[in-house]
């Protein structure tokens, strides 16, 4: 618990976020009252009851790509200020919901949007490929002028930020429009979505199920349609799990693609273990793949040194992918909704013609668990007087090296183009009931790109499954609740597993 | 020293490795006396002298480039065969003047290049970009059937080799034809020479002279054309010092774009911290491009866990480059004949139209060495109890952290294609004089990639010079002592680094 004088400083900071909303955009008690963590409803059902959106702001936000959005502005069928105004009054809706955004700055965002159609009206062409384009931004993601208190009440007492994170200045270059920031749970090392400072962010498909994190407000708002680009990070599954809890396509490119400077950090500066990334959320895979390639054609080596300097390729459709299975680590099982989902996608993988699946259990190689994946509750240092030392570092280290080298092998020897794996135990879990980041940490530690793309709806039949006897299962049985699985390629092989992944989504959202 | 027992396990070592130098290519007596390693006599002369080789055997060992030759034999001009018995009789030679050799298999090479002219005669067409190429290897890379034994006494009881580096599979894939291993100083840390097993190895410039390391013996070799193509490994300087010191050209790539796996290892499993690789020295800046590139195209991350999969690029010649100079560090001034060769150099660059040459002290931002370069020699740390932490090893890696963002800035804020730089503070230096690796070490420590070309033969006045009063300076001052420069492109941009080194080399070579 916080203290009083916190408290007060908490409500403060909520009130000014909240600020940021227009009353004529304010939901009546009557819907707001409906909004509960424990409750079956659907975000989708009260945006519907509450009509806020006009007929043309809902198509607007509801347009299926952000390819197709910025193509709708290059051509000046929309102009960039009225699609601004919509997706701000649909974040508007989408956070009243799902309580998902932390930092709002509308206003801004409508200026910059007037800026770019005037800029468009004076120049005759748009200033970059995502011109108008409205983005979506995790809380740490540092935007001038603006804070990044992600969840933490002793930052309710830092400065907005003095200046933009890499990545916010390379997007602004090429004509996205920020408007808001979303939330993430307490430490970001978790998948939930839950701080002291913001409270709980909801997940539309029933707000008795968490978002996942860390990006979880990224999910809840690009599930909504509050946004339809999302940008979060990934150090263990924070793009990917949030993504598929709400049926989104997360993508964790690999490490250093995408340029990381200036962020309000969490990692203490010189870590060798693990890296986080940066990654899109968005509702095609072609829109990963726009989001990647603007920012690689920027060239971000030349703004981070951080950011690595390999060029974007382009990379041909491949007709027939040779897709390396792992149906789950016996170690680890997952729930039978999630071996459905596998066995489905496997056998519409082949009915496409993907004929040279490598059907089997590939993690002969690969599936012990690191000894420390066995303990990935970060609580669990807090208690003891944990010291570790260069040795102790080193042998960490040299295991995770012989990890990487039994999936390379797994890899090469099978000539992959991609595995598919689970990306995580079962669905959409109930708040807190996530568990173990099992299945999307595995490819952190080999610092490969693993895509979580949106899959057919799932419905599950919660009576015919609540039969196994399975530790937490029972929590996570929702009708309704999304799940996913992963498409995961090899280390810098970004624009491969992007391509791999637009073939397969269309193989099974045939 | 070492006991009477691996006393005899010495001789019989140097016995086994010199018996696989047929009698007729021995040299007599009248010669190999003159070898000695404080003598100012050249090993050119002496292999004037003994005129073993052909005519033939010497104009196919003294052709340009590894390009031509390989064109050469492409077009049946030669065959492997003789290209092979040429460059094993000069090699033999060039180990009598130099004791560069570690292993020897002349015959095992003349049966491989007997097969190539089998296969092309049979196919009609060669089996790779490198068929019937020869390639020296420095000791610790490993070909099946023969030893590494890097010069550590212990090693001596060491089986051969069971299986090849994945860079010997790489190259033999393409054509190429090994034919002997080479010397390297104990340790592999320093930039000299000796070690108990094989040794003192020479300078061909002046055997007094040193010719640097660790990759020792290749630079012997390659001077003298016993070698056209060795591979070396760089973690300090140890591919770039040795090619100033006998005036060729050496390339240490960005690490891991060159697979390392399976050699004889020196380095703890899971270090952390400034990575080894593998590069060539050569005759021409071309020929560094040459192996880059066929190593690359064979797309070596299908081999190797540890390679990045970063595809070749093709880099369009630019005919303006932007330099930046880094003229000396104050803290480590160079020699005077050093700084007459920068002199030049820039001058030479500005003359050949490079105009946007940012001709100033560059260091602004990098200067400052780590503290941990203060004491390069390992020898230091053997005496005291030395015991790092996890916390001293974070703070080191965020040093270096800074450091790297500092010369980012430099290179971004200037737009710098290449920096130029000394490689080393004077000279090529006699035995055992060589000093610390502080123009070498700043490259491995940002992992850039950085090529030490050949420069315009410097001629030192040794008695204009004596009067400098510097410390230990008076003992590089040898007329005929090679030197050099350096040129150093980002991270990653490996086939950048190599035009602008063909470009710069053209302009210094004019």
């Amino acid at each position: 618990m916080v203290n009083a004088e916190w408290q007060k400083l908490i409500q403060e900071k909520r009130a000014a976020r909240d600020a940021g909303i227009p009353q004529e955009w304010r939901l009546p008690t009557s819907i707001l009252s409906k909004v509960a963590e424990d409750s079956q409803i659907s975000a989708f059902d009260l945006l519907d009851e509450a009509a806020v959106l006009t007929r043309l702001e809902r198509e607007i936000t509801e347009i299926a790509s952000a390819q197709e959005l910025v193509s709708k502005i290059s051509s000046r069928e929309l102009s960039s200020y009225d699609v601004c105004l919509a997706f701000c009054k649909r974040a508007a809706v989408a956070h009243q919901l799902t309580n998902s955004l932390t930092e709002i700055f509308f206003d801004k965002a409508l200026r910059r949007a007037r800026w770019l159609d005037e800029y468009q009206t004076r120049e005759g062409k748009t200033i970059g490929p995502l011109h108008g384009l409205p983005i979506t931004l995790k809380d740490m993601i540092n935007v001038k002028g603006e804070f990044a208190t992600m969840g933490f009440v002793s930052h309710l007492k830092h400065e907005p930020a003095t200046e933009n994170s890499v990545i916010v200045d390379i997007l602004d270059a090429a004509g996205a429009v920020f408007y808001c920031k979303t939330n993430v749970p307490q430490t970001l090392f978790v998948s939930e979505s839950y701080n002291n400072v913001f409270g709980l962010t909801l997940n539309p498909h029933r707000l008795c199920l968490s978002p996942g994190g860390s990006s979880s407000g990224e999910a809840a708002q690009i599930a909504l349609r509050g946004s339809i680009m999302g940008i979060g990070s990934d150090i263990a599954g924070s793009v990917r799990v949030p993504a598929l809890c709400v049926g989104a396509y997360g993508f964790k490119p690999t490490t250093n693609r995408i340029p990381w400077s200036k962020q309000a950090e969490l990692i203490q500066k010189g870590w060798n273990g693990i890296f986080p990334t940066l990654g899109p959320l968005t509702h095609t895979p072609q829109d990963l793949n726009l989001f990647m390639k603007t920012v690689i054609q920027a060239q971000p080596w030349r703004h981070d040194h951080t950011a690595h300097s390999i060029p974007w390729q382009e990379v041909a459709r491949k007709q027939k992918l040779t897709i390396g299975v792992w149906l789950e680590d016996p170690g680890f099982p997952v729930f039978p909704t999630q071996r459905r989902i596998m066995r489905d996608a496997v056998q519409k993988l082949r009915i496409a013609g993907h004929d040279n699946l490598a059907h089997k259990f590939l993690a002969d190689a690969g599936e012990a668990p690191m000894p420390s994946l066995a303990h990935m509750n970060p609580a669990d240092y807090l208690d003891e007087d944990f010291v570790a030392d260069l040795d102790e570092a080193l042998s960490v280290s040299a295991a995770s090296l012989d990890y990487q080298e039994a999936w390379a092998q797994v890899w090469q020897n099978n000539k992959l183009d991609v595995v598919l794996s689970p990306a995580c135990r079962g669905t959409a879990a109930r708040h807190g009931e996530f568990g173990p980041l099992f299945y999307s940490i595995p490819w952190n530690l080999l610092d490969v790109n693993s895509c979580s793309p949106r899959t057919l709806p799932v419905v599950i039949h919660a009576d015919s499954l609540m039969t196994v006897p399975r530790e937490r299962y029972s929590l996570c049985i929702i009708d309704g609740a999304p799940a996913g699985l992963q498409v995961i390629g090899w280390r810098f092989q970004d624009e491969h597993v992007l391509m791999a992944t637009e073939v397969i989504a269309d193989a099974l959202n045939r």
